[in-house]
């Protein structure tokens, strides 16, 4: 169980123009005036739910031991899909049982999952609608006051998880995807570092060519600056994936790819 | 008079992007550095103050009593419009006298409408373009500091009230207006429960059926996961109002239809 | 050197959508729990250094002081670029040295400038580019716990400028430029009150005449609702630039004109 604190982190599809989120704050500030919420992002496309994965994934750890972390991308909600309070050895997770948390149960140490249910802490509110407002931001105040996890509902086992976009190889080249496309046109894959220890303990040579849209990019560059104008290059980003991009340009815009685009690397 | 707290909450029109709204924070914590400031939105379409209206309708009440809610879509700053400082049982309002407040002053309870005119709390800051940072801010700072509603101004009696968009009979059919269409593209009329038992009373039934653009729904669905996937349905959302929504989809695209588009209800 | 404080300010061309914010925030809250953030804007256009500098120059001095101010618009992060640490009578400013804070070195008092190179206050993550999670964030956070901008690095001398768009005299004309347009399609020019009463001595006449795009403007208009319906306008905006407006419109749109655009006073 992670330590007491009453920092909050919130990740929807909410977007920030129709007051879905502030609805939010309200009622967790209601609940613990002192508890200190932060953005992760509200601009997840509308259910896309391994955009979020890839969102939540990749900023969780930065907070301070404590943190809990909010995560509602919920085309289900209303229906019979479970909302899930996850504690882990640093931290709490609360999110509809949809694939969202995949990567953090895989991740994460000492991992326990419960079924929210308890309806105390849940908001009585009109509508069936909103299970962001009035179950999972109930919920994470009534955490930062010291509530303990099994008081909000029993453990369970079994997690729905995403279909998982796995890396392969086919014959001597390694195939994956990419899962994430950022501000800057920047197509981000699955592959990491430690993808490409294998492959090159495989073809037995330090560098690695990628080819992706029938473009080719030899060898990884050290950072942007680093890249040639005006064509694609790839490195390893912030967060320890492969990523191709352009120099002061759009990788998704030059290459015509998106989310779902075969990346290969040999 | 509600309890003196630290918690202002922000509705605007200035976006997120040229830097109005953290001009107006900084004035704000200069004067209480202690302050909480929550944004609500500011993603008001410009100047749309019947949008901005329905998004603090949607959210106020969901704030611990004693928050300050600020709401600035101000086409008439600058001019002889008068800026409000609005006081009820639980909350504090302040925003500019142009309808803005039409249901607020409607909905709550021991409501006390000041003009601010005590220029002692006013940024003697460049231009009359800026009644956000010069005089909301540090009017809303000040109150957190306890200073008294009374020392801002004078009370006032006339409030400028919103054109209605009232829902109406038209013989055996009820007709409302969507008043507001979310990121998701949910077409939101005005059209509340209380409506509903009316309508239910006079058709001696207890299912409606809705129609909008030449289409119309069988009945009401309980939440979005319930509705048929392709065609719009409707739901009471989760600020009690009717609204019509296409399953993973956007109603507002489908149907075509936006603001002040007409509803009927049999 | 400005007083202790915990307050942040974030200024970016990081968008609200990938999460980098949100990762910055966590490192700042692991370090400094206590630690308040402020979002200036991170919608600034990628790698458009001088929008940030005119969006800090708009913002920054509405603050407490001791308020350390962040700005990380960076496209030559992870290249030889230096990231900066300046000091003020009054705020701490972190930035890449690429001419984003000439404003600021220019109108502040007592300005000390450091590189920041003690690799004890940054963040050992993975790959090279991201220095304002793994860099800038960290180096804020620190200073808010009191360390003394001494430990950073080294005060230097020379800090790049950004090529400056002058306003210059042509015969009897004072030519300006467009240098932010925002959301409203308000053409903001770089010409100040300073420049106005030269204008004024110049021409030895009260009103003056603005020409922009083969449209002519006849004197400037005490605020947005004093304007002519339909027609370009312009005022003293908030920040004390003179600014091109249409009432209840946008001039960009209008008037088909954006950044860098020349305007004319006579």
């Amino acid at each position: 169980m992670p330590p007491a604190i009453s920092l909050i982190t919130l990740l929807t599809d909410f977007g920030d123009r129709d007051g879905f989120v502030g609805s939010m704050k309200g009622v967790m500030l209601n609940i613990n005036p002192h508890a200190r919420i932060v953005d992760l992002s509200h601009q997840v496309a509308p259910h896309q739910i391994e955009e979020a994965a890839y969102l939540l994934k990749s900023s969780y750890r930065y907070f301070p031991d404590g943190t809990i972390h909010v995560a509602v991308v919920d085309p289900g909600v209303g229906s019979a899909r479970r909302p899930l309070l996850v504690s882990t050895s640093r931290y709490y997770f609360l999110a509809p049982d949809n694939g969202l948390l995949t990567d953090i149960v895989h991740e994460e140490l000492s991992v326990e999952v419960r079924r929210i249910e308890n309806k105390q802490y849940r908001l009585d509110a009109e509508g069936a609608t909103f299970d962001g407002r009035d179950l999972f931001a109930p919920a994470a105040a009534w955490l930062t006051r010291g509530q303990a996890p099994g008081t909000f509902g029993p453990l369970i086992q079994d997690v729905t998880r995403l279909p998982s976009h796995e890396s392969v190889w086919e014959g001597s080249t390694f195939v994956g995807r990419i899962v994430y496309v950022d501000r800057f046109g920047n197509l981000i894959s699955n592959i990491m570092p430690s993808h490409l220890s294998e492959i090159r303990r495989h073809s037995k040579r330090t560098s690695v060519v990628i080819r992706i849209v029938g473009k080719t990019i030899e060898d990884l560059t050290p950072c942007y600056a680093d890249g040639s104008s005006g064509e694609p290059c790839a490195l390893i980003n912030s967060n320890g994936h492969v990523e191709v991009f352009v120099k002061e340009g759009s990788a998704a815009t030059m290459l015509k790819a998106g989310r779902g685009e075969r990346i290969e690397i040999t």
